[in-house]
């Protein structure tokens, strides 16, 4: 028989924003294009040991559990917020989720009804962008600076739409990796709240931040989040989402939303019937590793950020290849991205076509607007990547760029 | 602020499909209203050794793995359905899912626009009803005997309506167990290819079939799936669903999709960007388990139906109880459930709100179809309750029937 396609999916399916990247990554030997943490630092001796406790215990662990997630876990949370960040809340305001993707597609099914407009920072995630369009948002896209939002133009947007809701990454998003000023984070909370505008701050890479040890202790005050800014005031305009993918590992598929009671009831009720629940023998691995094990999580954060620091600051340098000369960039200060410039006139998914005939894949700016607006970028990804990997990888962007240059 | 909810998520949260039975559960000390298998049958030794071995490898069963479902998992259902039941099928053409909740969640969002009509059978799942519900469906509630639906009326639906899916677990349904007779699996799937309506066959119950060791190995002959009797001619008429939650473990949140490679591939996109992928790592453990490690698949399915019989046996035998006296019922050959039809004049949520005051919980059978219909039936759960449990609640149940019969 012929099937016929639910109009959103099958716009979802012929969109730009979705491609099915899997040939791309098959064929190109190395691949920059990936939103992957590096394997070699997982805690998987740990986790081991950790799931070998919790499957010595009583068979109960391997039984559904609380579909808004292991009480200890969210408990865990709520703590290591305050211990480490600062951030008050409580465990009955958080829902455990798969990953932040499930996060934002269950609060995106809870709050918008075809046509309604939501607005995202320009360029934003593929993945936020896709279940947008999944669920019929008007989505509007609102320029950044290198601090953020630019206020004037979102509250141009906020007068004209009336959106019902921003998506937000201010600290290292993806894929551009900027991280929003103190000043911004306040302009732009202050704008939603004067518009009633709801925010769901997407906080996935928010834990990468490099710089001195001592700048990281200072993260947190410098650069509160969104919803710290607002739980200060007592508000709840803000909607957070954290994930353990980037800093544990990403097979946990642990992630979670914190926010007003009333959202988190109603994420809770949907995802009951999205999947009835995550798997609770995961989260309580996760909880032994966290709370019982001598994993020692401060270190394992700092662990990373200095080492994807250092693979940063490689291809920093390989931007000196030839290739590269005409292209602009402003180096991040956490995250797992660089976002690059292209020279005028090259698109992104011509040079895509022309690298992975050299043999590598990074990820065309393009699928990262909703109408193609940044396809004169693209994004690399230096996180899981190796020395030798990004070395090889950069060279051959070079080149590719040189082969288009060369030719003009 | 306030928060206004998308209008269909807002239908759904009020529907009386979902109730906030967190209570329910919390407040009754014997529940015999879950859906839940028998802990004490979970395999959580092995689990534990497949577990270590897993663990005990490279860092990158921690990694994001393919979107799809773990190759080897899938290549070992499309064996195990060769071997055990006589079904061929390819790995390509199996999604693992994050159990048959999100495979149902999938396939609807995949396929049903607002108001198209969705046939199911009356009473059905309150899962899959939940998700019709809020994807919009116009939901069409079928008649069943105990042979499975009746296909004079499901035809009367298929000339006036036009539906674009029919949902349908011909073996052991939850809630009413009924299992369908093999000319009625004929007649239904004859009319769904001569109206060209999809079937979405869920089979979560299909390996809890009851009776003697001889009669099990004929089962998969005497009653095939839909999915197999639609192969045999070479057709795709239908998307199987199935799932390890009933015969291994709920918490290794593992179920599949089977069906056309159009479907799988769409559905596998829809599950990109609904939570990205499933835990690799789980998938891996459950091939170590299944494949690798002296689990003795055939036996632990035999064992559990052994067990689960005895339940079913003891409920009927408190069924002898003075307060059900007036009650009907069919015994099922399979599953987990019995489907109690009440005294006349007795409502399932007014029987629910008595039986809780003493102490017992069951499903009222009204949240079981679109418009109540089947609010004088009640559903209750043999599997999960251990002898003591089903011998108190049933006891409690009678109880509760007596004081309204009493009152008449």
């Amino acid at each position: 028989m012929e099937f016929s396609f639910a109009s959103r999916a099958s716009k979802l399916l012929s969109s730009h924003l979705h491609k099915v990247n899997k040939e791309e990554r098959q064929n190109s030997f190395i691949s920059l294009a990936e939103e992957l943490p590096a394997e070699e630092f997982f805690p998987i001796k740990r986790l081991g040991e950790a799931a070998r406790m919790v499957l010595s215990s009583d068979p109960s662990v391997l039984q559904y559990g609380e579909p808004q997630g292991y009480g200890p876990l969210r408990s865990w949370i709520s703590e290591d917020w305050k211990r480490r960040r600062g951030m008050l809340t409580s465990a009955d305001r958080i829902l455990l989720t798969a990953g932040s993707q499930q996060a934002i597609d269950l609060i995106t099914r809870l709050l918008v009804d075809i046509g309604d407009s939501v607005v995202v920072e320009n360029p934003t995630s593929p993945g936020c962008l896709q279940v947008l369009e999944m669920q019929g948002a008007n989505i509007i896209a609102v320029e950044n600076d290198l601090e953020g939002l630019l206020p004037d133009r979102l509250e141009e947007q906020f007068q004209s739409v009336k959106p019902k809701l921003l998506f937000a990454a201010p600290s290292f998003s993806n894929p551009t990796g900027i991280l929003w000023s103190l000043e911004r984070r306040k302009a732009v909370l202050e704008l939603c709240r004067k518009y009633g505008v709801l925010i769901i701050e997407d906080d996935s890479y928010g834990e990468l931040h490099f710089g001195s040890e001592e700048a990281a202790s200072r993260f947190s005050v410098s650069y509160p989040t969104l919803y710290a800014l607002d739980a200060m005031d007592g508000g709840n305009q803000v909607l957070y989402i954290g994930s353990f993918s980037k800093t544990i590992a990403p097979a946990m598929r642990t992630g979670w939303a914190v926010g007003d009671q009333r959202l988190i009831r109603g994420m809770s009720t949907l995802k009951q019937m999205a999947d009835w629940q995550s798997s609770s023998m995961n989260q309580q691995i996760l909880y032994f590793l966290l709370h019982e094990s001598s994993f020692r999580w401060k270190e394992h954060l700092a662990l990373l950020n200095r080492e994807y620091e250092v693979r940063l600051k490689l291809v920093l340098e390989l931007l000196k290849r030839p290739g590269f000369k005409e292209v602009k960039y402003h180096p991040p200060s956490g995250g797992m991205y660089l976002w690059i410039q292209l020279p005028q006139g090259l698109h992104s998914e011509a040079l895509l076509r022309a690298s992975m005939r050299l043999g590598v894949a990074f990820l065309p700016g393009s699928r990262c607007s909703p109408g193609r607006q940044a396809d004169e970028y693209i994004r690399i990804n230096f996180s899981r990547p190796g020395r030798e990997e990004l070395l090889l990888g950069m060279n051959l962007i070079s080149e590719a760029i040189q082969e288009f240059t060369a030719r003009r």
